[in-house]
């Protein structure tokens, strides 16, 4: 089962400026970006019929309806699953619109996730699913929780922390020319991640984390037939999907037979291929959701860019860079942009369909943004 | 904009007991009522592809799955707006299924509401949208809030709190003959309402508060293809729909301009007709979420089964009971058989088009179930 292809469309975006301390509410940053979104869209909020967002967001569908001056909504849906289920706000968008529910969606994210609620910090109760029972025993924050994970990997392949010090370059590289990232024109050398302190030694650096972020991003999605009157060359959902499996968690993901893999992605990748008729070499640009660097290379391996083991020798030859095969994380992804919940990396993908992205590859036609268990496969009208 | 009618079905329904106290984890109620759901559809947990709950719901999808051993799940959402968007479950399921996201959606909703955080308890702090603001001036549980609005309309329309009343013995007469009800073979009389305890004076008594209750629920959908062939006969979500609109609120829903009316709830009935082709007289038993007595009231009027203020005189004459033209709330609704936060109510609809419910409303080819900002409405195949 799978969406049908190319019915539907991104065709706004909008965001505000990414920051460590924005200065106003979640609320405020939510309806700025979405006003910006429909501006680029050549929208009004009255056009509005749908509204997505994640579980995590605080903002109140309501409260935001009545700042931005939306109408009527006849369609409201939330993604589980925190950042995991990023890609997923379009696929939800993409349903409604399909389905009939809705005509215009609006999603949304929008956070002071440095100036506020950090959640880098450690653990200070049960607070998330899971927690409660692995907190005393240390696994206390994302970073030490999924390490453990990596851990399989780089042990079955024998990487070291330097492997994925080279991800974290080139994504930095990226944000050194985007002037929207928040390390624009500060590129980091392969020393100077290797000089970051541990976070969790061996495995990850301060440098293999993503960023503690404040922002709003926004998109909007219609149908294919009515992008086609709107302000922007239409970018068309060529596939959107997402994935839990049995063995599966997300903070946790280290019950499966193979601490090597990544199943959802996986399988997410799967249904990607199949909806869409597309295979990897197909992909022009990738966006990959990077919480810590080491994901990245367990998504090149699922997605099938490269073979198992593979990532490492792939990001070394220089193949994820600006003129590899492959480029990935144009903006800087979630280290070098901002970590606004892996949304920015969707606005991303919209920029290189539309041939606008400060590191533009060129003739861009299909581009991927995932993040493990969400993904959406974006193409060319 | 709508979801095109008679497309999906609801092929399950599954239960715990409702109770005051269920002695076990919310995640336990959730799963049972979910294997409860699929065996009554005649289906394995790996025929499941689909999640769908409420944001509020404490239950993590994944941990759902691992404990009904479901294999690969492909969608997955939640609905905002608390009970307001129970039956917006029925179309985030639908949606999936015509979309192609999924083909067999679960829909769950479990909790311990009474014997772990009970909604109806005076406010701590602003853990609820907007509750910070009214809290210091005594707003400070969900029948103070809704009765600031109720009071609009028994003013309009010269109500006073015995009309609500005489709904509440209708509803309390349901649940006495149905087994499954908390209330099961205690009916009460008007006088019994009359001299039950203000909860806000003059406005709502006790009794015409839902229950607060233990206990977990569980749909299962899929295409009404697919229904053909399983245990039960299948039951069509002719339409299903929501609404949010510019100056409306979840609890504080006293922004409109007219306080006697329920704008939501008339912008999910025009969708509903509009969608289906039926009209009000169509409807042969409706479950209306009755978190309150006055809620009833509203919703026959916004639905058009009877005019503006004539819910009182409609109710008085009989028309809600079992012999009456619109039979509401066959289970006993909210206030007799429990409150598991309106997905109870629409099992009771399933169950009236199946024809076995206990109270069986003779030929039920047309059900509705409303929670006021999102309805379905269901037929026979």
């Amino acid at each position: 089962m799978s969406l049908p292809p190319r019915q539907t469309a991104i065709v706004g975006i909008g965001a505000t400026e990414f920051s460590k301390n924005s200065g106003r509410s979640e609320l405020q940053l939510a309806a700025e970006a979405v006003k910006a979104a429909l501006d680029d869209a050549g929208l009004r909020p009255a056009d509005v019929d749908g509204l997505v967002s994640f579980v995590q967001d605080t903002n109140d569908e309501l409260r935001l309806i009545r700042s931005v001056g939306i109408e009527q909504v006849t369609w409201a849906s939330r993604t589980p699953f925190g950042g995991g289920g990023a890609m997923s706000t379009v696929q939800h968008a993409a349903a409604a619109i399909v389905s009939g529910a809705a005509e215009v969606v609006v999603i949304w994210r929008a956070f002071n996730e440095r100036s506020g609620h950090r959640f880098g910090q450690p653990a200070q109760g049960p607070t998330q699913a899971g927690m409660s029972w692995h907190t005393p025993f240390g696994l206390d924050t994302p970073a030490k929780m999924y390490s453990l994970w990596f851990q399989g990997y780089m042990h079955r392949y024998g990487l070291t922390n330097e492997d994925f010090g080279r991800y974290a370059v080139v994504a930095r590289r990226h944000a050194a020319t985007n002037p929207k990232a928040w390390f624009y024109e500060q590129p980091i050398t392969l020393d100077d991640h290797q000089s970051s302190r541990w976070i969790v030694e061996p495995i990850v650096r301060l440098l293999d984390c993503c960023q503690e972020s404040d922002g709003g991003v926004a998109l909007v999605v219609t149908s294919a037939e009515r992008a086609r009157h709107l302000a922007q060359p239409p970018v068309l959902v060529e596939a959107a999907a997402q994935s839990s499996v049995l063995a599966g968690d997300v903070l946790f993901n280290y019950y499966h037979d193979d601490l090597a893999t990544f199943p959802e992605a996986s399988h997410v990748a799967d249904q990607l291929w199949r909806a869409s008729g597309l295979s990897p070499a197909d992909v022009d640009v990738a966006m990959i959701y990077e919480n810590f660097s080491p994901i990245v290379f367990y998504l090149l391996e699922a997605y099938g860019f490269c073979g198992p083991g593979e990532a490492k020798d792939f990001i070394a030859d220089g193949q994820i860079d600006l003129t590899g095969s492959l480029p990935v994380n144009t903006h800087g992804g979630l280290l070098g942009e901002a970590y606004i919940h892996g949304v920015n990396s969707i606005q991303e993908a919209v920029r290189q369909i539309r041939g606008t992205a400060v590191n533009q590859v060129a003739g861009a036609e299909v581009a991927l943004a995932t993040a493990g268990r969400s993904a959406v496969l974006l193409t060319r009208a």
